[in-house]
């Protein structure tokens, strides 16, 4: 029996991290690639394509910013249609940091 | 006419500067040495004296944290009995980041 296709579509590596320390978050946010990738993502979670997540890099600069956000756990990555997705984990994020990624995505300049 | 006892203790010099954007602010609070200055004061504004805000550094490295500080917007300078105070400029960071400076001072960990 094959399986359903949303399965065969998306898959979830073990690669979702626990949300780490205060220090970790905040310097996984303070860089303008990064913060910018954590802007474009969706707060409800909603995977979104790498190549929609950041311009002005290469891939592999790309690449090394989202392993940052995912090992500080404010992002998992995800396989959608062969395409690697990352997606915001905002409420893990706030179950251990209360406020400061909401802050973060609520301030525009 | 002496001045005030008070007004001859404290001054505030022009080193109130104006709370900068999200990534500034966010890059300030994150390193080790700077997180825990700002943990360490009061946050309904009292000034601390330097020396009380840090350990393990020496004072030139803590001055150059202390600016990083004061530049962000984040901390105010001012003079005590000759002494120079810092104080934790929560209502300003709030008033343009609302949610980011209270969710870093609430998180322990």
């Amino acid at each position: 029996m094959s399986p359903a296709p949303q399965a065969a579509a998306t898959t979830r590596p073990d690669d979702v991290l626990p949300v780490a320390g205060l220090l970790e978050v905040l310097e996984a946010l303070a860089d303008p690639v990064r913060l910018e990738m954590v802007r474009r993502l969706d707060p409800d979670g909603t995977p979104a394509p790498c190549a929609a997540l950041y311009d002005g890099v290469g891939k592999s600069t790309a690449s090394h910013h989202f392993k940052i956000l995912r090992e500080a756990g404010v992002i998992e990555r995800s396989v959608v249609g062969g395409k690697t997705h990352h997606a915001l984990r905002l409420d893990a994020v706030e179950d251990r940091h209360p406020g400061l990624l909401r802050g973060v995505l609520a301030s525009r300049y």
